[in-house]
């Protein structure tokens, strides 16, 4: 028999003899290297640490310390979960086992209940031990007949034999009595997987597919360190804590319930407060900024959709058309352009009327689908802050400049500071996917970029990521959650000008074509208050806070009479306040104002009835301090003309 | 043979021979009566003043100073009509032709080409030549045989032939050449036909069906006497120039365009400036009354209308279900009830939480047949002010009140003057369309009445107009053309409490079930600023007014920057102002400004800019008013407090 040939990443090769394993190949070069392999990568293909081995090829050894050791830590983790899960649940079946760099997950299906949150206590005592007995896990492999024999019942593990299936060979795990399907590398023990945690469970629909079955999937996760796994589950504690829907909730701000709508999202009195002041906030920056602002309808002639090309290019993400008779299919709008469009067409414009920006908080609604749904992030029915600017060619630069200028000023009224700015450019060659018109292309690409440069901003540049119809400038953030996300936009538009026929009057007294810029400046309102929660994880700055003030009387029936009387004062002042007429002990009162982060609780008593005082307790702060009522009137409104700049 | 026989109103009989006319008849009674008589009728059926007559029966003779006298007139004036039609364009079909109380018209098709508002005088003065000349209508029978051969090319009259066939006797008259289908009783001669006028032309839809073809509808009216024409025309005109359609485009403030929606209103710049401070206007009068405002989806699960009772009462005036894929169908809202019950359902609700008065900006959708459409009153989108209020039974009859209260704030903010009161019951009969409860009908019909008479309101009773659901109070307004319209409206609801199993937790401890209130306090935003418009004939009062203050300096070059000045401040102030640097004359400028019906005009020249003054126009005044800057501010802003009420 010949020898097997391994070339080791520093270059060298060396032979060894046919069925040699991946731990002698480790503890031939060092043994504390063998101390800390946990498998091999030959040829970019993993084998287990004790696989005999049949081929030569690139040979990497895979540590603890690195992510692919990781991985197969986890791997073996889900593999215990497993077989707990089989001695627990007669008759369970699986669908996935996954693991990667986020922990790991397996799907099951009980068929008449659920796995609880209640039940993963038991199944980790369960792992526990095992990896306190330090059960092994012994690589069997099987015929495929052998296989399908194995998992006989379980239609989803059948599934997978047939996608696993290496030839005619497929890889089963012993672990104990149970004979478990093997979805990747694992460890030759139970014993190093010791830092696990079983973590939450939620449904997932087989095969990702929301026509199949919804399995329930057990999330998890495991290292090799105790302090790796306390410093992540730290960090998810983290991100749930800041998770906008989490507050949302605490706060009721809003909710969605998919059984009325999925994507759907219903904005209590409190979310719907601080949206308002946004609104209103945004509408009136637009008015002073030139924006001339008009409503238009949610619907519109789907006709007018195969004009701009969504129909052709986006039809997957638009909801169904709508048959009226009389030959008329009406389409709820995926975007506002088509609208604005029509507010521009219905006068001869002059030249002397551009640039002519038009804005709306304009609702759309976009078919996404319902895996993709998350709490106000993303949803179906959304309120885009929306802006079209029609102009001349030569106008370009400047009104580029004058939106940057103007979305720089809204972020810092917001006090957004975490955001950096994207170039999205076509992917030349895929001519399907964009309007198929080079010189438009390079033109306009090359104008915004001119305009960036110019401006002295950092951008990065990515290619491929364009809108069907020209080149954009996203402004991009992160959501608690670490996803990427769009929070303004502004976009080149020398299509829809050519399908929709626009022209205007020059000062030659001929039709021109104008361009269009698309913009949005702090994106749907949707998006934006999820976005807003998680900065400021629920504690909300003064003007946006739905309860500014809460006035707790030290005895409701000694000082009602007057928290009333401030109560009033600031209400009629158009400050949201309240006094809290609850018969509760002024502790619990006081803590509960703070847990609904309200920015200002006063509270008066007999001192501060009889000096027209108020005690005054900022959020987040033990102290409080004594303020005359106007003192603290003036102070609030000076808050609340700072927007959230005071507020770090 | 026999005679016949005729019965007068005063009860007296006389007998005539056969072949006796209506003018015989008349004149029998009185030479005077004959000259004034038109037409007959004979129980009940319509007679031309020379037609030979067969039976005998109650008589009436018609003059020319009744209803039906003038229908005559009418009817022979679209005779007439026909005849000049058929003689100017070759080929030209006709549907039908009607005369009422309103003035007469008749349908075209000509085909290629449509009958146009230029095409009115020529078919008026062919009219008045065949009135001038006298020329004799003769009443010819024909059999229904001759009478197809006769109208052979044309499908309208063919269809109507069969239609007015009177056994196998269908009328026509001679007129000169034409021989035309008789659609009602006419005179003999074109003589009295002196007093007509075209007045329009529009699209109309064979048999009113929107599926049918559409015809060319000339309309048109006709007197005996001068005077009456002239009134009936100069009433046409202020209806005309009081109609929001007519306003709203000459002000620029909204536009329906069916081409990309029928009933799908785009609100330009102007009027949704308009809208806007309406709805900031009604939104935070709610907070201060103690509405929470909330936001809900337009969408919702097509089963919640099933549940509400809505998909099978109201089906049809709803629009058609999207089917999304997950077993999901969803419905654009007819109603926001079902949206305001899934906001209470959120949380368990505490009695101590009622009256909980739930209120939104809602936008619905509701399908209106495309030919009951109109301008912005009948729309098939519109954005409701509504609100919920949930509460005890014991509660009803103080915040019906409260609600009343709060109704006759806003209509004095609006100087809303011209409404009554209107109280709708079920028709107790009509048990298929009313929910079938004797108790709560009588209960809650019996409160709503009870509340009004204690607070000494004034209401007409109106049986079998409630909403499925419960009774209601509305509150009626008429519109420029004479159409009742609901401005507000109260409605009791015992039945969605019911079906959507709602309840709180009573002071006792245990679950009660709530009562709702729906309330509109100005219905539409769409149906309230159309009646505005009427109202306000366009001159908006300052707070409303799309632009309050337009600056016009007498000399761009020399005063332009003294205009900016006092432009800037204003706008700083929050007032929409703006200088008119278009290079016209000042005269020019001044009076666009009133055809704008902008509420200030200042003019600034040298001396204004000297001494820091504007010269103050107040729209519909001759005479300006020098005033310094500041008391000018002063001015406006107590303008605008003042809502409208300085404006009548």
């Amino acid at each position: 028999m010949s020898k097997l040939s391994f070339e080791f990443p520093d270059g060298s090769v060396k032979e060894f003899e046919q069925g040699v394993t991946v731990e002698d190949v480790a503890k031939s070069i060092a043994v504390s290297l063998a101390k800390k392999a946990v498998a091999g990568k030959i040829d970019g293909q993993m084998y287990g640490i004790n696989e005999p081995l049949a081929n030569g090829g690139k040979i990497e050894i895979i540590t603890k310390d690195s992510d692919d050791g990781l991985k197969v830590l986890r791997q073996t983790a889900s593999q215990l979960l497993k077989a707990a899960l089989a001695d627990q649940f007669v008759g369970i079946e699986f669908g996935e086992s996954t693991s990667d760099e986020d922990g790991f997950f397996v799907d099951t299906d009980k068929k008449d209940t659920q796995v609880s949150a209640d039940e993963l206590k038991p199944l980790e005592d369960k792992m526990r031990k095992m990896v306190k007995n330090n059960v092994s896990i012994e690589r069997k492999v099987l015929s495929k007949e052998d296989a399908l024999k194995q998992v006989d019942g379980d239609p989803y593990q059948a599934k997978l034999v047939n996608k696993l299936a290496n030839g005619d060979e497929v890889v089963f795990y012993q672990i104990g009595d149970y004979l478990s399907l093997g979805e990747g590398v694992v460890l030759p023990s139970a014993k190093d997987v010791k830092e696990f945690k079983l973590l939450s469970v939620a449904g997932a629909y087989w095969e990702g597919k929301s026509s199949n079955p919804m399995l329930q999937r057990i999330f998890a996760t495991a290292f090799y360190k105790k302090a790796d796994l306390e410093a992540d589950l730290k960090r998810r504690q983290e991100a749930k804590e800041r998770d906008h829907r989490v507050i949302g909730n605490k706060l009721d701000l809003f909710f969605v319930d998919p059984k009325v709508g999925a994507g759907l999202a219903y904005w209590m009195p409190n979310g719907a407060t601080v949206r308002r002041v946004i609104e209103r906030y945004i509408v009136d920056k637009e008015l002073a900024n030139g924006y001339q602002h008009v409503i238009t309808p949610v619907l519109m002639n789907l006709d007018a959709y195969k004009t701009s090309g969504h129909w052709a290019h986006y039809r997957e993400d638009m909801f169904p058309p709508m048959d009226m008779g009389d030959g008329e299919q009406l389409e709820l709008r995926p975007m506002n352009c088509p609208s604005h469009i029509q507010i521009f067409k219905h006068h001869i414009r002059s030249y002397r009327e551009l640039p002519m920006r038009i804005a709306e908080l304009g609702m759309m609604h976009r078919y996404e689908k319902s895996g993709a749904l998350s709490g106000l992030q993303r949803v179906r029915e959304m309120t885009l802050n929306d802006g079209h600017t029609f102009l001349a060619i030569e106008q370009i630069k400047e009104e580029f400049k004058r939106i940057l200028h103007l979305m720089v000023e809204v972020y810092k009224d917001f006090d957004i500071e975490n955001y950096h700015f994207r170039l999205s450019y076509r992917d030349p060659k895929n001519t399907e996917k964009y309007f198929d018109d080079d010189e438009m292309w390079n033109k306009s690409q090359s104008m915004l970029k001119g305009a960036m440069d110019e401006l002295g901003l950092d951008y990065v540049e990515a290619e491929g990521e364009a809108a069907f119809y020209g080149p954009k400038l996203d402004v991009q953030t992160y959501t608690a959650m670490g996803n990427e996300e769009t929070l303004s936009t502004i976009q080149l538009d020398f299509m829809l000008p050519e399908r929709f026929d626009l022209h205007y009057v020059g000062e030659d007294g001929k039709e021109h074509r104008p361009v269009m810029v698309h913009r949005g400046l702090v994106s749907t309102m949707e998006r934006f208050v999820a976005y807003l929660i998680e900065v400021y994880k629920g504690a909300f700055p003064t003007w946006l806070a739905p309860h500014q003030v809460k006035v707790i009387p030290v005895s409701m029936d000694k000082h009602g009479e007057y928290a009333k009387k401030v109560n009033n004062k600031l209400t009629a002042l158009g400050i949201r306040s309240s006094v809290d007429s609850r018969n509760e002990k002024m502790g619990y009162l006081i803590r509960d104002a703070q847990t609904n982060k309200v920015p200002y609780t006063l509270v008066v008593g007999d001192d501060e009835a009889s000096s027209d005082k108020v005690s005054v307790r900022r959020y987040g702060e033990d102290n409080s301090t004594e303020l005359s009522i106007n003192d603290f009137v003036k102070n609030i409104q000076e808050d609340i003309s700072n927007y959230s700049r005071k507020n770090k």
